[in-house]
């Protein structure tokens, strides 16, 4: 049987799902290994929901598993706590992890990048590269490692020798799905690979919806990169803006079924639009040292003039030169009016005076 | 020499350049017509200003082209006057109108749709699909014949016999680009074309700048659909917001340049994002009558079931049939939570139950 907190909460998330509040309320109360003492001899309220796995437990197995895997489980208290997770109603009672990093380091500065699994080359590459930018500025990529966008999140994070956690619906040793083996044995070489569920769990459709629960928390906001109108990775973003973290999503075509989940967040005032990494960045980063820069256009030297000399300088032609006169005219301006913009216009460099006239000077190389 | 108001108006846009304010003081503090005798006889403030073109005047003439064009020019006070042009900081001195349709009517209800000359086509498809859908919510579309967006725009209302007016930065005889010559026709035959210049003048840069501030004085709103960072379409958004009106923007690929400017006014609150006609009828509306309809997905029955409910629905199989004491397993649930919860989902039809055990009932075809 279970000995220590730590071995009781192994069991704990062992014999019941994830989120459930009976069963937090009962480790709570108790602690992990007297909560555990009361479902074995039936005096704990609701201990029968947990009898049928209760059975099934084998925590010498579990310790082989972990030791083998070279996993760990941490619990709350410990250092590598990600403490984000304790922001949750029912938080985890604890996490099965695998991978050199530190979790709680890791997230300290991290985001979510996450999205549709029937991502469009567009929305997989848009992830790729904003993930690739946030951790080339120092953030950790925080992902499920489902194909499409979340794939390709963590890819873009890798490219870079970039810092990504995958937390998985499953248990920590399953590859899922199967064609991220690879990329998930090179997330547990170089960052974390996380679960609440333990070695063995297949990930089910309800382990899935709260994993998404878990990588809001653990993470300082979730960018979501496509995502139809019913979308996992919108329940993250929901998740997140319930624990107060930041939620932006990037724009696509408005053709684009699996842009409609992004768009709707953002029209509902449920996301900030980003549109690279330096804006996600700015969003997620502490202030001021996140700052994006301000998207302009080129700036140009004629941006700074006033009323009446941006007539003069408009009317100016840009290769034969005209007479003041014929500026007059054009600009519906008095002649002494022309001249003296033409003299301030010349002096910014905006304006030369040749044998014929006056025009716009020659352009000098960028 | 003109008589009258409105031939000293049309006096006024000859000698002046759009969005003069000192000549709209002359004109506000003396009346058109004495305003103007004040600067044949250089006793006008600022009268040089106007004598060079004072010169070229020929009232005669003016009114044998609007005869001609079968043209008409409304002043201020006019019952066809569009009064959101009023609101203007310096509103045009009159404004030359080609065209069968009341223009103050056909503004009551209307929308700028406007964008990049150098669109994309799925910039032109989106301005197309809006401006019909606009039209069959009979709300006018209103822009700027350009090519790009413009085109696409009033080319949208066209295909669906809608109604649509162009706002010239020339004259309202000249089709400016050349090759939109058969699509102002079709506006001239069934829409408007207006311009606050005279006839001849030709669509100068700065033209082209303050006809955007008429576009959005004269409309609701205005609906950016591409724009580069630096457009003509966010000057006129922007004269949009000075002016109260609503502005909203289409999202595009983040990798498009003519969708940056988009994004910025998105960004930076200067527009709502929209991505169909529904949802700019909403924000142009009249307050309930042209509420869009909120974007879902599909309604599933699952979606209303309790949390413990939807744990057990996840977790019923699809094809073979299951037993209760697996599903109790499998859920962390007691065996008699699992049958209440299958009693009340089989209620609902979605669970059944064969010889064998409980799955989902076959699904229905749509």
């Amino acid at each position: 049987m279970p000995r220590g907190e730590r071995e009781a909460r192994m069991a704990w998330s062992r014999i019941s799902e994830p989120e459930d509040a009976r069963a937090l309320k009962l480790v709570r109360e108790h602690g992990a290994e007297e909560a555990l003492a009361a479902v074995l001899d039936g005096s704990a309220e609701g201990a029968a929901r947990y009898l049928p796995r209760v059975e099934t437990l084998d925590i010498e197995q579990d310790l082989r598993v972990v030791s083998r895997l070279r996993a760990r489980v941490l619990v709350p208290g410990d250092d590598e706590w990600p403490d984000g997770v304790d922001d949750l109603e029912v938080p985890p009672h604890c996490l099965w992890v695998r991978g050199p990093e530190d979790l709680r380091g890791a997230c300290e500065r991290s985001a979510a990048v996450v999205g549709a699994r029937s991502a469009t080359p567009y929305g997989e590459s848009t992830a790729g590269e904003i993930a690739a930018g946030l951790c080339e500025r120092r953030f950790t990529v925080v992902s499920g490692a489902a194909f499409g966008i979340d794939g390709a999140a963590h890819r873009g994070a890798l490219a870079v020798d970039g810092l990504t956690v995958a937390v998985l619906a499953g248990g920590v040793e399953r590859p899922y799905p199967d064609a991220h083996r690879g990329l998930l044995e090179r997330i547990v070489a170089t960052g974390a690979v996380v679960s609440e569920v333990p070695p063995g769990c297949a990930p089910t459709r309800w382990r899935f919806l709260k994993r998404n629960r878990l990588i809001a928390a653990m993470t300082r906001g979730t960018v979501v990169v496509e995502a139809g109108l019913r979308s996992g990775s919108r329940s993250t973003a929901r998740e997140a803006t319930k624990l107060a973290r930041v939620v932006a999503a990037v724009p696509g075509p408005v053709t684009s079924m699996v842009s409609a989940g992004c768009h709707e967040l953002i029209r509902r005032g449920e996301a900030e639009l980003v549109t690279d990494a330096d804006e996600v960045a700015e969003l997620l980063g502490y202030l001021g040292a996140d700052l994006a820069p301000v998207k302009r256009g080129e700036v140009r030297p004629e941006d700074d003039l006033g009323e009446v000399e941006k007539v003069v300088w408009a009317a100016l032609p840009v290769r034969s030169a005209t007479g003041v006169a014929s500026l007059a005219v054009h600009t519906a301006l008095a002649e002494r009016e022309v001249l003296g913009c033409l003299g301030r216009l010349q002096l910014k460099g905006l304006a030369a005076h040749d044998g014929e006239g006056w025009r716009r000077p020659p352009r000098r190389p960028a």
